[in-house]
């Protein structure tokens, strides 16, 4: 079996300077996504940060990549437009890109959505309950009704984003809030997976469930080999236009 | 790997009278539905019908089906209520559910639907170019931009179906119609995917695309192993409740 | 302007037996709910319930019902399979349906769904906040960011109806459920709006936000006067195929 | 009653130097469908065009703008990037935008849809069915199953756009090809409609149904008064976290 090519990317800047956030990731948010994705002998699994040339998302980097997961929170500004639209080419023609937590902001999720992707959020220890919603879905494969976690940051509707082609989990928070947590969506060939949590300063990805979600979603995202498409000018295809 | 546990139900009424049929499908449509199948060794594939006891749709039949195949026509009024429940309910705990062209008007597939799931035919030799419209969609792995299938009996809108979750084809037809031919649900914990070429005067069945929308559909729609839903009175999650 | 013709629909069971019920709704749950529609002037308002000939739903009634509003709960067996029927098609012919509360479990609902409708549920007094989470839809017209009932009966995920086609609202309650709360359908000709409030011990139907949501859907399900849908044997449009 | 204010907006180009396109549109494309729109009492009507001062579509011009119409081609790179972010940010916020036909390539649409927007075509008078697949659907209103075009442009399939929250029509074309051509979006607090026919060589704005598609969707389209979303850093609304 070919294995899905996966990169996980990483801004990894909050690790270099926060030592709350190196106590929980020390060599990196990447690289703990990276391990937890490791069980799985299908994959084929890199990494890449924000500060690496070309953010370590080169023409062949890409080409060589079958689903992106994205992790970005304080230096959104600092991707380039050039890797923002070379990303955006990539989706559009197939690749699967899974988008975390404050990726919500990143250009690339912005551009592809076309809306603010604004939310509400509090830093206040919430406990996050997210349900399952569509349990059929294979991003639901092996879960139990609830993913609980015991501390989190808070992110609340109103979430400015389309309404997701598929609607996979909602979040419960103790302060009152909802939140549609796993949101699929499919542009161009391409397939979009959401996914709300990852505070930097939340063991959030050693999760065992959080674990198997970005490991589904990696298997849902995963080009599939669809039609060669041609845009343009066009002949007819019957014999009374020729 | 587990292979994926295919049942190809056929009504397999035509075949027995109609020497029309018989010519092109002197072994039922089924069995040439199931030949389709037999290159995929991930496939284990069994074959049911209407005049078999209990339609070969028997619970142990249906608890060791994870895709089932739908053709019918001519009998639907035949199907036994009970079995139509009985699929109904195997449909909502998680097994895949591909109906095929006249299958429309089949009660499991409007039970299902909740809608008349009507529409415009005419049987005169149309040429219907199936058009992928989703070419990110897995069903639509390994086509062309379009499936053409010299002739056809056509089916044209307004199909009186829910808005698929998800529209993958959509068909020409050369007397001026257009039909929505390739729809995507979820209902329950089940897939469901209504592809319409199929008429059994035409040797459809043999066509190495429309075998292959359907190898991809059973794929699509197999059980993706999701939570345990517990429905009814509910305690509290949250101590404040207790 | 020509008025939206509204039915009302009570099972008005509960109400004459239960002190609790009377104490709240003394003259049944239909007029308090149609007492809250009377500052529209735009809509003509009737009420039906169950115990009245054909349940108050007669070919006649319904023939000049523009949108049918529909509260049950514990009578859903009594209502018959001809009004069920004659309910069905009449929105499928573009008569508009709005479901309260326990209606989820109503005959009329489960077949235009084809699903189980089964939830989880509590009567412990919950606060239940209602999110808008689609703030452009018109049902959501004149709210704030939440509607806020001080106590209800919950209402809890997994809720087994189809992914709705637009999600409007969605329930945080203390007790750490949340739940799809007010659900949009395109059925047939027909809209159908599921909004989740409603229990019979709680005045929940004086509640403003409550009454201008039932406005708003009473307005965006009324008949659009679409196309006439013609079905079955259809000659070609195109003279290539006369 | 407040009328709905809606701003017809054209590049007015082809108009000014091609004879073909001033024999059918002498005064412009947006004079045509603004007449078409004139029969609407309950409609307040302005035209507005690239060349003016900032096109047209000042802040001043945009807050007064309930509905706007889209009609570009030629020209879709002079089209300054600061009103195209303004007129996005207005939609945002609630405005309603009908994009028609060669639109479908505009920075505004593209950007709303965060996808290629791309296309088959061809000029070859080509007869255009365009059938209603959703006939509950609000724009939809007073037509026939068809509406027929004798002589059109042809845009094909792929369309490469976001699978749309609402497929109300789909085009046949003599030669072959399908297209969605009546597609719904929600973004933000704002609705969009993408119409397709209106090749600037054809009199298709003189067409009653299409005149009556267009106004339909200024109705479907126009501010709904949902409600004021916060963003940002929010307080907990139960006590427990305060």
């Amino acid at each position: 079996m070919t294995p899905v090519r996966v990169t996980v990317w990483n801004e990894f800047r909050h690790e270099k300077k926060d030592p709350a956030v190196q106590a929980v990731y020390p060599d990196g948010i990447h690289v703990a996504i990276a391990s937890g994705l490791k069980a799985h002998s299908d994959f084929s699994i890199r990494t890449a940060t924000l500060d690496e040339p070309e953010h370590g998302l080169s023409k062949e980097a890409l080409a060589a990549t079958d689903v992106l997961i994205w992790w970005g929170h304080q230096a959104h500004a600092e991707v380039s437009d050039e890797v923002v639209a070379r990303v955006k080419d990539a989706v559009l023609g197939g690749m699967g890109l899974i988008v975390l937590h404050s990726g919500h902001f990143s250009n690339i999720f912005k551009v592809l959505m076309g809306t603010t992707c604004n939310l509400k959020w509090r830093e206040a220890n919430d406990h996050e309950r997210i349900w399952v919603v569509e349990p059929g879905h294979p991003i639901a494969a092996g879960l139990n009704e609830t993913i609980e976690i015991d501390r989190e940051e808070m992110y609340g509707e109103h979430f400015d984003v389309p309404a997701p082609d598929e609607l996979v989990f909602v979040s419960w928070f103790t302060g009152g809030e909802v939140f549609r947590s796993g949101c699929c969506y499919r542009r161009g060939a391409g397939r979009i997976f959401y996914f709300r949590p990852g505070h930097e300063t939340y063991p959030t990805y050693y999760h065992p469930d959080v674990q198997r979600v970005i490991a589904n979603a990696v298997r849902w995202a995963a080009p599939v080999g669809g039609p060669k498409v041609v845009f343009g000018n066009a002949k007819p295809r019957e014999a009374s236009k020729a």
